[in-house]
């Protein structure tokens, strides 16, 4: 039996993950994301559609396996964590496959709520047509299919909850898809990867590893998230702050990372308070799980919002303001802050610290440095990059290779630049171009015998 | 009574710092340090001397202050710390002056080991003519001269023990000099910053502050050592190395670190040796004031050298090898293993650690990128940046200048695009370019009024 | 007699140039240009006015010399050429000043149209209170003041038609004024820089000299003009182009380069056409001068555009387009082009060409790599950078301070970072900071004595 | 009937290109270069012999196609020009081939020169063993082997005389190399490309396209050789240079360069004179097959150097200096002048033009780093990149491949990220990885069917 692997998004870009894996019978989708960049662009945000996304290209572009009569051949969507570029083009396509939905219950939760947020009636229905099925971190699922194919979850560490490397058992072996990941061993909420289980399954021997590669060209391993926390420690307890508002933004979904500045908070005798949308959605789906690891008011409305602002305005060094526009994003909170739209204002000596790294796109290039162009002018102190990745470096890949010693490797997220990197790591560790490392495409096949 | 200022070195380059404060009828030098470019590419170390320092232009050209008069107008000597881009040049220049030189009992113990090395037996008498005083950090000493002069050393933070902020008292007001530091309040090894002392000179009221300007461009806080404890322990104790040796090199004089580094060792239960003339200085000199915070065996002598890696070579897995060269520099003892020419050979997947950053002039860029071929030839893993820096950035130098709110900033430490940068926040600050910021050259005068 | 000379703008950013010399009795403005990044940022430019444009900081802040009562000493404003961060102040500006302005005749008829353009009557009739006195280059202006001065305007070359390099005459010497050029020996339209007269000037002695330093870092001399007549040339003769549409953009007051692009494309046998409102405004100055020297339709209103591009779409290999947009600025024509907003699309391998460079502020970065992203997905061919510059580089700038030999010098265009090259530039020729080098900021004086 | 391509060197760096083409009984060689960078590391540079330069790896790894048998089925090996990275191994390996060297007549001068520096007897004799065979640009050579084969040498523009594409015929289709070139049609020496062979053998059918990456990245077409020529002269004849001497330094095979400095050099009333070793290898060369469009002494040996710069040094302005050196490279004639080890020394305001870039290795960036700031203490007037390169950019690469139209195409030299970006132009033309666009590296085998 021969293995097919269409790898339909993400292979061109950062964003809109999406691969299939095609057994003799039965075919498996890994992933369903979007592609932010043109998102972030668009001017009317509330009325996305299908039609639309494909226009804009921020869907993978599924069509071609119509062709190949590959739809039909789908028996299960599994998905490896909550990030909007492995999840968030569920709710526009996942209809078009007769399949349930594969999820650790976070990203169960993250993926119910999107949908929620439809507006488009005739569309929400038509995204609640796939069955949700939670599967818990370490444990698997058997799909009932022209064969039973068990698609097992296996808890790895990331920069949100419950992310799992995926591993698709089939009589050839077993198809692996680790993408994203870090192996983070002193994590600071949660259990470090599930090392055991790895090495176990690469006993029984790995067919391919879809892998992903966009720190491969890092020569580091990536820092645990343990530093992230040392680092925000220093800049909040170890600077010139009495007087001054404290503003944190980061990664909405980054729980782990918000329960360190809600410890610092704490630890500074200040009440965090958390604004936006966005984080609201990510901690209303880790408290449903009974997973947020703090209690803290996450306000999301427009009214709440401008209410917490009057009180911060009222005495601001009673507060941590914890909220979104790490990107410089037009409409976030922070852009609207900096534009002085609220209440509460910022001012001279007033601290702005960013708990995250711009993604080096030109239009959140600009965004950010309007963004800190207002914040400047106002007197605001600025910390920048207090943040550790939750991807895994070049040192950390080649670990992981060499731990699940597969026979192919498929570099996966990310234009063709970036998953060079990866193979050459993997060149280094004796894989070979064109023969058991495949550098491919949007859109393309690799064959696996 | 007005305050000269002469900006002698380190004003135009990083490295030979050197700043004359000539008051009424005494003056007073800070630092006398080496740059240490051109001494890196001398083929033959051995011999250097006076004539052949001022020719590759590595000493302070303080020639122009005879013709002024002030040779003998200068009472003392004190010098910031150990670092050899301040206190480097003493064993060429000091001779002639007739003053004492000042400084912390580390600082002392360090310079009188460079002393000790000159090979001409007449130059090293000659660099032995000043009385070396010692100081205590937080003390004081007067200088019995035309009128009496408290020279204070205030304890600061940095990347070597017992580092100073200095301030001269004078009738007009304190001249204080800030030239290496950070801010650092959870410092590894010893106390942070005597913050209780500077906002008390502060409210005497600082005349001029002469403050270093590496960082002064970086939009950050510089992180606490503490992070460079964590960032190694996750290399050190995150990454398999169960079957690797693990070599580590760092700045020398950097003994906060190399503690680091040793206790980490222990807690893999590797017993850590250190290789390298440069680290025996500086730990024999932190022994002699019996501030050395660990206890491990510093081989320095051929013989020993040898004799320690074929140690190593029979069971390399028992040992944690700290050692120099992180610059690549030719010689080195890193530079030599990478060449086999030790007992000791690196091979596959041994770890080669640096703790520390490549300084970046052109020689150390090419030396690095060599030293790492012949590594990575080898196959060793190489982890890079496993470092935080020693010096203030610009968040820091802004809470520093607040702190003490001088009437005068005068830049030091970096060419004039470095020195810029620490002028632009002074501007930031309600400073002023021309009035009372002052950026200047090598050679020449500052007069404050 | 000392003279002072007030920094009022240009000397913290790129844009609305704008310094006053103040002697004795009267004062003279050099420059009064605008800011251009906040106002590409603005999203309805239709209705600017005073105080719009000092909101955003797009004017020089000139209101503390009213504090200063220099307001009323100003008897004349010289302005040095027709871009618009030297002249594009004056209509919102020059009102608050009893003088007249002093310009070449190209400069006066920019400068007209601009007031043309003024959509609020009131704002239009303030803006023509000023008398418009047009200077011939080579040729001088007396203001008969509380003294005779003599202002003086000298050609030089420069990226637009009849810049000058201005000279004041005074007691003290002469003031010189040289923002921008370049010291263009075989340019394409009009005469070499008038060397003789600067070197005469120069041996009467020059008191000081204000003068560009955007690129004063750039260690080479700029090539002529000519060079961009060869590399337009090459790309536009050279390249496979026989069935593709041919677009062109550059800058709208560049006449000589306008005029290269022109001729080539007679050498292809395809006729010019121009397109937007700002080509239509500067070859419409050239020609009221009689010095445009080509003869193509320039269509600027939207029916007239329409219609073109209509001609256009019937027979694409007949023309070359020649348009705005060469930053990707939104609205432009390249920017509505690559949006499909005309009867003409560009489509597979047809050619755009940047005769141009991206202006490196963000806003532009993320406008033109969206621009060449719409580009790219219609499978148009872009060459870029077929350019030459038409600012002095490092070696030009030493010939040029040598051939003056000036007492003082004033670094002039630009944030310090960049004014710092030209410091550095001047002191490797003799000069000294602080002494002779003049480093400030807006809104500061310098003393000349 | 099927092909296979051994990517022997060159696909991993750029340098020591070597490509062999395996048809049913014969197998051809493509280019046998050296890797410079270890070379130009080497202390001792006098004795290099195969089993030094193996050690370093500065030949191509060819010992892995004697187990596949290779070795005896070579029938000819075929040069497509002078430089080192493509001729400069084959004194070292050729002899293991039983088969004649195929090359232009330049090509062939230039071999024959390297062969005759040889100085171990033994090795010389080894090298002599293979036939050189010039063939002419535009013309062919039949090997008479199992089958009759032509190979046929197409002209084409490159950084050097006399630089062939190469097109070997096949039952199955023709299989091109061309590599290195760039599409110059207004060279300032002999012709442009011959294009309409070019486009002829497409129409037969070209098989595989094996072709050159360098600068598939760079959005642009190279300009042509002639803006070479207009930037020297604007360099040469645009600046202050009556009392200055004028030191130009280039590629030394880059004959049509040296013709356009010496063109200059004339028209600026100064005799040229070249010195250097290397210079004078190339200028023979070109002599001898009589393609030498200059008439200039070229000096070599010490004492007439010596004497060449005792020449110069009595009146510096009546010469141009061209000379070795634009590396940096250390012995060379440029590296030992700013050392002042001639007769002749270099000072203020005398001219070092570069028409050149450099080679972006640390070594050489150290090496020039170096070389530069000697000179600048001299006081010399640096001009760096006056030049234009000789490598096609990725849209003179756009229009080769349209051209050409091959089945398969196969990037070569260069690392693996500089042929992804030939890769990526070549997926944009509608090839696809992995199918028809093969990346590969060192030592490996590509198999067309």
């Amino acid at each position: 039996m021969k293995i097919n692997v269409y790898t339909v998004g993400g292979y061109n870009e950062v964003g809109k993950n999406m691969t299939v894996v095609e057994l003799s019978e039965d075919a498996f989708i890994f992933d369903c994301g979007l592609y932010l960049p043109p998102v972030v662009e668009l001017e009317n945000k509330e009325h996305m559609d299908e039609k639309l996304l494909r226009e804009i290209d921020a869907l993978p572009n599924d069509l071609f396996l119509d062709k190949l009569g590959l739809r039909s051949k789908v028996k299960a969507i599994a998905v490896s964590h909550a990030h909007l570029d492995h999840v968030g083009s569920l709710p526009f396509l996942a209809y078009r496959y007769d399949a349930p939905i594969l999820a650790t219950p976070f990203t169960a939760e993250v993926l119910k709520s999107l949908i929620r947020d439809i507006t488009d009636e005739k569309a929400k229905i038509r995204a609640r047509k796939n069955k949700i099925i939670s599967i818990m971190p370490n444990s698997s699922y058997s799909i009932n299919a022209k064969k039973i194919h068990e698609v097992e979850f296996i808890h790895v560490t990331h920069s949100t909850l419950q992310t799992a490397i995926i591993a698709l058992h089939t009589d050839e072996g077993i198809i692996m898809y680790a993408n994203d990941f870090k192996l983070d061993n002193t994590p600071t909420l949660g259990k470090k990867p599930n090392y055991e289980r790895l090495k176990k399954l690469a006993k029984q021997g790995i067919k391919a590893l879809i892998v992903e590669s966009l720190y491969a060209a890092d020569e580091r391993k990536t820092p645990s998230e343990r530093i992230a926390y040392d680092l925000l420690e220093d800049v909040m307890l170890g600077t010139s702050n009495e007087n001054s508002a404290i503003v944190v933004t980061t990664f909405s979904s980054h729980i782990a990372r918000l329960n360190s500045i809600v410890k610092i908070a704490n630890k500074l005798g200040r009440t965090p308070i958390l604004f936006g949308r966005s984080l609201k959605r990510y901690t209303t789906a880790a408290k449903k799980i009974n997973m947020l690891p703090f209690d803290a008011p996450t306000l999301s409305f427009k009214t709440e919002i401008q209410r917490g602002f009057k009180k911060v305005a009222k005495n601001k060094t009673d507060y941590v303001v914890i909220c979104t526009g790490h990107q410089g994003e037009q409409g976030s909170i922070l852009d609207r802050l900096s534009k002085g739209q609220f209440k509460f204002k910022l001012s001279k000596d007033d601290h702005v610290i960013f708990s995250s790294r711009t993604i080096p796109s030109p239009i959140n290039i600009a965004n950010r440095q309007q963004l800190e162009k207002r914040l400047k002018e106002a007197g605001v102190r600025i910390f920048t990059d207090v943040h550790i990745s939750g991807h895994a470096g070049r040192e950390d890949l080649r670990d992981f290779i060499r731990m699940l010693n597969p026979e192919h490797i498929i570099p996966a997220h990310g234009e063709l630049q970036k998953r060079t990197a990866l193979a050459e790591l993997a060149s280094e560790l004796g894989y070979s171009l064109g023969y058991n490392i495949h550098l491919t495409e949007n859109g393309k096949l690799v064959m696996i015998n």
